[in-house]
């Protein structure tokens, strides 16, 4: 598989790890998670997110999702968060995975680092960690990781670390740090992948701003892949036309603490993975909940055909 | 003006305080607000909220906005947030409020509380501070204070302090907790009027739920209006239709940190604040935002157009 | 008064806020407070610090401790704390103490600020507010504030605002923080005074590594003064046994939530204030607590007569 | 080896992890770490607990310390610290360790928790994923977590969960949360084991207080073991002789961010392990902070001699 490159543009759907209802990783789900998300469009996928429950897994779990996602992507990108409290973990399962054939790897920084020096040391060690020549992607999450990444922090990492080629983006509000970035990447500093997180309910103004793509786990990735094609090829007002469309459910997944539950019970619903369990202490869906989403959904097709 | 009680329903409109360009306060942008609210629909109005920039007065601001706020809105009611890191100082501006009119007092939780019991001792040392039979608003906004209050605390302090009368509901995700105080008042807890913030974000489901209403500043005040009015007369698809229209807007207004600058904007545009100017370290739109909010208005009316 | 220099030495006591047990300001014991921190060689007072209780005061209280302390105090230094959420009344308390006397004001950053360049832009609005010329002492208390001030950080606020004369260093640990600064001073940044916080439970170190004194309240501010002096004259050891002498009150003082209480009954008991009441949410010390601090006083005052 | 159980008493040491200095475990220096603790008197040891560096091991590393300190311990408890972000990681370690003959697990609440009945919650889910008849131990530092669990929250989980026999208290300030627990076992509720954290920093008064002994990582845990031992036998005045000998040392090694890097060159300068090293991001200490360590050890070596 190829090494993701600071070039990197389109969807990277954040993959779902499904369980059976026993809470078992379901392997054959996973598989079909992973077709799914590259029929809709998606150029790669990011496995063992936040969104992936990763911490939820043991080290063997990890390791297992990452081969079986790899593999089942064949020559198409992986990217394989790593994100850990501690940077031999990271080192432990980032390298097993780009042994495996894995693109890159996302990681996002601790909540322990203060300062800017700090946040610019971190990733220093990171790549130590991973040794030379892997990609890295930074995940940028302040209301996930409570860690605030100034764009200059962000190009003092790029100046100093040539493997980082990507942002996973999900600043809120961000819309002005990806102005700031390509701004600054317009005076001389070296260009990175900007894919944006957040469930992508800022995406229309997200690519507008110079973004390069998506990266979320939106139940219904065809409407990343739109939106990302047709803002590319200058149609701003059709890809609004789409997005808002999906914007009712967008906002109502975007729910911190239930947004989870709600992509597992759409997948599930599609048809794509066998159950919507998540693993404590996480819940599904309260019936009123999955009545809201089931309307959400119905008034979507509703629209939907009424735009064409 | 009658005071506030526990089945209060509709809208209370956060209201923005109006600063000239200078950074003083712009009393008769102040005045144009309140009666725009009004005209709009609004049941009653709340200052000195968040979004109303509060904690950027000094004192004496504080009590003219107060006082100005009230006899502008003669009869209709007024709530006063008085939140603060001291009881002294809500006691200060809550009484005076009271004695200007005002029909309630909102307070938050401040970030130094950290269990359960002691969220529930914090209101009795508020209610204490207010004196006998001021009418309280418990704002509960996790995102911004910090404090995560359950379902269970809050029937403590319904049970404990007869004053506690209206809920004004942020958290994220919320709408849980909505379903829990309205199980647990048909059990026999007091109930309380539960009116919804979070930029209306959720409103539809939100009334559904069984909230009595909305109280935050969304620049289109008629929006919450009709929303509130349709689901109360049990119209939930034409709710939603008109909410879906606003949805876009009310999105973007939703970021943290940026939210305020685009009702100010808003409320330029539309012509009832002389000025968007926010006071430090708070920041105007960028020329990106601007357009980004014009582009959005623009759609937002050719869309209210075509569900008539 | 003269103003606050960036030459400033020796001790500045945090001044505590007596109250009477109905929680009004006792002003007699305020005086009273004043005249013995100076009695046991303070160089100066700073009042309306968290320690003061400064948030629980009501604006006009503030004003009127400042205004008495300022009196009381003559011709000899008093630093006022503004810290506030806003800009406004951190301009408006500032400049009224400044114009009864003040030698210079004290502002923590608040907790919002997240990156480098906000806390740097944040004391410029700071300058900005209270006007040119008035000295400014920067709070660097990350455990209260959550703020992290990294040195290059308090080397570019040094380099922007001449004002910035004297850093209230209670960085925990910052004894490397107090070596860097010194250092970089060393290379050429401008020279500013460092007293020392955190109860003094590190002063020996700090000084020692090239601190100018303290700034805490601890209640036996004889402490304080002995050790900075025989510090100053090079006798490490003879400060050292009698910061030990001190050091197991020292200890239990600074329990966060506690310490309060501590210095206020220490004080009382040695008849500085009428009261050791402190205003709610705070509480004071239990039975049991009073007798451990009463054991430690006595344990304290045999150990002093042993060392002479 | 015998399981932990609720009236366990004296001195559990937090074990440190030695590494070489190229960052690799060193066993032999554990293997010696552990014979030192049982030689100054230690009761028992807890591994792999935040100052043990477990967050910086991997997996498979976790597991080998756990099987060698098992092994070398003999039948002397150990108990093995699982904290992690997701309840397969403590399940898998924690089984692993009890199959090895560990005492018991240590858990600490992680940072999402937010609500008394979360936390209640949370440890319904630990007790489940280790499996009936596990001992464990709640270790409750809320300045690391920033989880705060009140005293009554700790009554409901000792109500609910058999398995919970010891408190890790690390509260601060905590010794009236000691009060509160032994005054509601006075009342009824189960008696559960107390071990005090912190360094020892409160350690008489906490023994005082009704706690049954230490769990901490202090260089001199013969200072824990002679002042459990005289407390226990009423001697309060010379365990605070002996107390206050070690304290200034005591409360150096307690700087956040800096104790680790104390307490291992303390441990290496008595012979114990190898090496100071500590893996990144944590750093060793510097020339000037290994002179002041230093000089405390010599202050104290006299003041031992003087005290007899």
């Amino acid at each position: 598989m190829p090494l993701l490159e600071s070039d990197a543009k389109g969807v990277f759907v954040i993959s779902a790890t499904p369980f059976a209802d026993d809470g078992a990783i379901d392997f054959e789900s996973l598989d079909r998670a992973i077709d799914f998300y590259f029929d809709k469009g998606a150029d790669g996928i990011t496995i063992l997110g936040m969104m992936g429950e990763a911490p939820k897994l043991a080290m063997a779990e990890s390791h297992e999702v990452s081969a079986r996602a790899i593999a089942r992507a064949g020559n198409r990108p992986v990217i394989v968060g790593c994100s850990a409290p501690g940077l031999a973990a990271i080192g432990e399962l980032g390298k097993a995975s780009m042994d495996l054939g894995a693109a890159g790897i996302m990681v996002a920084p601790p909540g322990t680092l203060k300062t800017d020096s700090q946040i610019v040391g971190y990733y220093h060690d990171v790549a130590r960690a991973l040794g030379d020549g892997v990609p890295i992607v930074l995940q940028d999450f302040p209301l996930a990781t409570n860690v605030h990444v100034a764009p200059e922090v962000i190009g003092q990492i790029v100046a100093d670390i040539p493997e980082m080629v990507m942002l996973k983006h999900e600043d809120w509000p961000g819309l002005a740090k990806i102005t700031a970035i390509r701004k600054a990447e317009s005076r001389g500093q070296r260009r990175i992948s900007i894919l944006c997180g957040n469930g992508g309910v800022f995406l229309p103004e997200e690519l507008a701003r110079g973004a390069d793509g998506a990266m979320t786990g939106f139940g219904y990735p065809e409407m990343m892949v739109s939106v990302t094609a047709l803002v590319a090829q200058g149609d701003m007002a059709q890809a609004q036309d789409i997005f808002d469309a999906y914007l009712p459910l967008v906002r109502y997944e975007q729910q911190p603490g239930v947004g989870l539950a709600v992509r597992k019970h759409v997948l599930a619903r599609r048809g794509v993975i066998a159950s919507p369990m998540i693993r404590p202490p996480g819940r599904g869906l309260s019936a009123e909940a999955v009545a809201e989403v089931d309307r959400l959904v119905s008034r979507q097709e509703l629209r939907l055909k009424a735009i064409g």
